[in-house]
């Protein structure tokens, strides 16, 4: 070169800026904002949604930049930053940072050729997965890889590599360390049934048998409530994670929110594209879910995959094929997995949402004879199966150990000793004082209720966000009704509220009625959906 | 139902709230900001990039949420729009508007269909790019619809309705009205060499032949120069269409920035993610080449598809592929459209940069023996092809046409027309002053050009934001050249951009040496690369 010898300078590029927070919540994408007549935007070319590398602090971060024209949020040579990119960064508001053209992540050639539909090899996996945790990929890059594995595109190796990356970037927790044992039984189902809480039945019924069972559930994120939700109820669950720990040795058990524990961060930062698309695929879902149960140190896992024509899963084959997915995956895994088909066809128990579904659950336990049987025979059904986990219980009599458990009293004062470990609310909630019923249009038999369309109208209730609020559900599958009497009843703590949710259930109640005949036939005794 | 009589009022999440101009431009994505600290964000559950619809002014928008908690930016009930969102509303600021949760565009039915592999219909193609043309998609689904239809995920027929749908969401150019004939001539090349500016001499070359040629070309977006770039070194090149119609009636021609004319809208917006997931299959350029042609009124179509190793068509195989799907859809829109392939495997013309690419068209225009015969070749090969669009003209005698007009003069006679009436620079610009060689490690022949670093470096060196800045090729490929030699010479306009482009090409020249028997085969004379 001519000029070899030159001492080599930063570019313009990488003048010094001042960071400024700014406070937008841009969830799980890194972005900055730069003034568009900073001379670092104009001499480095910056255009609107550039990826850039941010340099502070001895960190260095992706981020996509948005170019701002108020004075407002930046100005001059100030580089704002997101919630998000201001916590990976790690460093005070003022100090000073640089920013250059980011070179795409290392891994974006690996995606590239998933998006061909090329085979990833595990070093492409993990690199992906690193990259995602990090966050050094963008929504939209993020979003390319979601639809590149979407449905069956990834195959069962690749899912097996997937969930094995999961694992290896996050936290892991070691119950071997904490409370003397490794042996921790878990329960999961794959959602979208309105009223399922059958953990907060399942977990005091096998911590009664001996069992661990540090149970750690997720808000609801499109439905009327999660199990934290309704949890939360009765008790706090936002636990520090030693506190947990002091609670499962005391009680073997928690149903704690498992938001706090960093479990599987790239599977968050993934489900934040998942969810806006409304993609769930097999591989995704299977590697999500298995590497947040072995993250949080499970052993053993009961998993509930409910079936039916408003379900995640729509049919028994598909049920199938998901149910040899997840154990191909768990025994490369070395987990124990003892997979479940339910019946998904209508909500378990009446209430949908926290306080209603709180209600069912502590009927249940309290053996109150107008508890919901089904919500009650699918907990000791679920419950049987994790007893089972257990060398010394002989295959098949988990469940009359589990009602045994449950009837004498026993899950109830086990649940009662974790509330109090947790601590107890105070203050019982009451369902929600507003209420309107939803009647029937004619007189005949409950051939259908739709899942999405009950999720819909409890949320427009006000669940979660209003603990009280939700559904009643008066009648279910096979129920004959007459004309004008109540399907199910609203509750709401705001007038405009319930109308909104009124306004919805009167297009389409999410009930259909029939002649007995027209019941569908997995309803008929001895068909596979009686299970 | 049993309060059926109430009248319905709105939810509280249609409650009033006051629109404020955020100076954030979101680049073709609408995003609103809310505080988290409003009542609406609260009753209504708003999450961070919940998606939701924004009434105001009898408009109704959908905006991706940005949850914010700096009242710099939005406070109490001030609903911040992005500079995008803003500009769709077509409000003044403190205007009142309303949100309440998305229901999803009603063609995300027909995305997932596309996601699960399926093949649209007609209708379904329409839905999907009349919902993107609206901004109806988060940046999110247009990632999703572009992973989607990638490769050759869309078949010839969707590739038909998709340019079809582009050209119908958007203005259509009629030319018949405006010069009194409809048969409109126009060249485009595919792009990824750089320097390749044949535009600047096939366009004036077939105007002195009397052809209608108005063409409309790119900014540069991520090469280091676009043919708008280059004519604005010598003219200007925004030009309001009205002004256009009249050069184009004056001179048969014009060489303008297309920007301003909202042809195929939705092609601009699927650009926005497509850019920055560097994904641009055989579909989407097909479609979106011929959606902006016709759409600008074209009848005539030159295509240029470069082949070569560092091209973006890499295969004699791939690029006859490509041919035939431009082929095809063009014949159902009835475009005549002739594909030239032609050699990429190096840049066109020794300027890379807005003015040193302008001094190799005017030395081609002005017969300077010192003018790059490649740039020159090229341009001939070009406009015969075009000139044989004339039904007078014999099939094989374009070339020779163009050659005349070329070196008769009346080419850069109808050149200077053009500038002349789009508005002359009075101020001609020089290459920039800052120099560096980068010189050749070893004695050789140059066996292989880089075409991608080559165009790095040049951007590194300030174009074509800096239009002075760039390279100039000394060697070509073939050229044999001494350890020491120049290969080719960066120019700057500051120090900082010199040296980052000098480390970049000490890192990596772009030019490979070798000895002369491992040139190309291609290259050897008589293959099918010697075009």
């Amino acid at each position: 070169m001519s000029d070899r010898s030159s001492p080599l300078v930063s570019s313009s590029a990488s003048q010094a800026l001042k960071i400024r927070r700014v406070g937008i919540d841009t969830w799980r994408e890194n972005v900055v904002y730069m003034h568009r007549d900073c001379p670092v935007v104009r001499a480095a070319g910056f255009q609107a949604l550039s990826k850039v590398e941010v340099h502070a602090n001895g960190q260095t971060i992706l981020a996509v930049l948005n170019v701002v024209s108020d004075e407002h949020i930046v100005k001059g040579c100030e580089l704002g930053v997101s919630e998000d990119a201001f916590a990976r960064l790690g460093v005070n508001d003022g100090h000073s940072a640089s920013v250059s053209h980011a070179e795409p992540p290392q891994s974006i050639a690996a995606l590239h050729r998933k998006i061909a539909g090329e085979r990833l090899s595990k070093e492409e996996i993990h690199a992906i997965i690193r990259d995602v945790a990090q966050a050094r990929y963008s929504k939209v890059e993020l979003a390319a890889f979601v639809v590149a594995t979407n449905q069956y595109e990834l195959d069962r190796e690749e899912i097996v590599h997937l969930t094995e990356a999961m694992i290896a970037v996050g936290r892991r927790l070691d119950w071997q360390r904490q409370v003397g044992h490794g042996v921790v039984v878990d329960k999961h189902c794959i959602g979208g049934i309105p009223g399922n809480r059958t953990s907060m039945l399942v977990v005091p019924i096998v911590a009664a048998h001996g069992m661990t069972c540090p149970k750690t559930s997720s808000r609801a994120i499109t439905s009327p409530s999660g199990t934290a939700d309704t949890m939360e109820v009765l008790a706090r669950v936002e636990l520090p994670f030693e506190r947990m720990v002091e609670i499962v040795r005391e009680t073997h058990a928690c149903l704690a929110w498992g938001g706090t524990a960093d479990l599987s961060p790239a599977d968050d930062i993934l489900i934040s594209v998942e969810r806006p698309l409304s993609i769930d695929s097999p591989g995704q879902m299977v590697a999500s879910i298995l590497s947040k149960k072995i993250a949080a140190g499970s052993t053993h896992l009961v998993l509930d995959i409910p079936v039916g024509p408003s379900a995640k899963v729509r049919s028994m084959a598909e049920a199938q094929r998901l149910k040899k997915l997840f154990e191909y995956v768990a025994k490369h895994l070395r987990l124990q997995l003892d997979v479940v088909l339910s019946d998904g066809r209508q909500p378990i128990g009446r209430g949908i949402g926290p306080v209603l579904e709180a209600r069912d659950v502590m009927q249940v336990l309290q053996g109150d004879p107008s508890a919901p049987q089904d919500l009650r025979q699918k907990a000791l059904r679920l419950a049987g199966r994790m007893i089972e986990f257990d060398p010394d219980v002989r295959g098949g009599e988990g469940f009359q150990i589990a009602r045994d458990i449950l009837d004498s009293g026993r899950a109830l004062a086990q649940m009662n000793a974790i509330i109090d470990a947790q601590g107890r609310r105070e203050q019982v909630l009451q369902p929600g004082q507003l209420r309107a019923e939803v009647c029937a249009a004619s007189d005949g038999v409950v051939i259908a209720t739709d899942n999405l369309r009950i999720a819909r109208i409890a949320r427009l209730a006000g669940a979660p966000q209003v603990p009280s609020a939700g559904l009643d559900l008066l009648k279910k599958l096979g129920d004959r009704v007459s004309q004008g009497e109540p399907l199910y009843r609203i509750h709401a703590q705001y007038e405009a509220d319930l109308r909104f949710a009124l306004a919805h259930a009167q297009k389409d109640s999410g009930y259909a009625l029939g002649s007995a005949q027209e019941l569908p036939r997995e309803f008929a005794s001895g068909s596979p959906f009686l299970f």
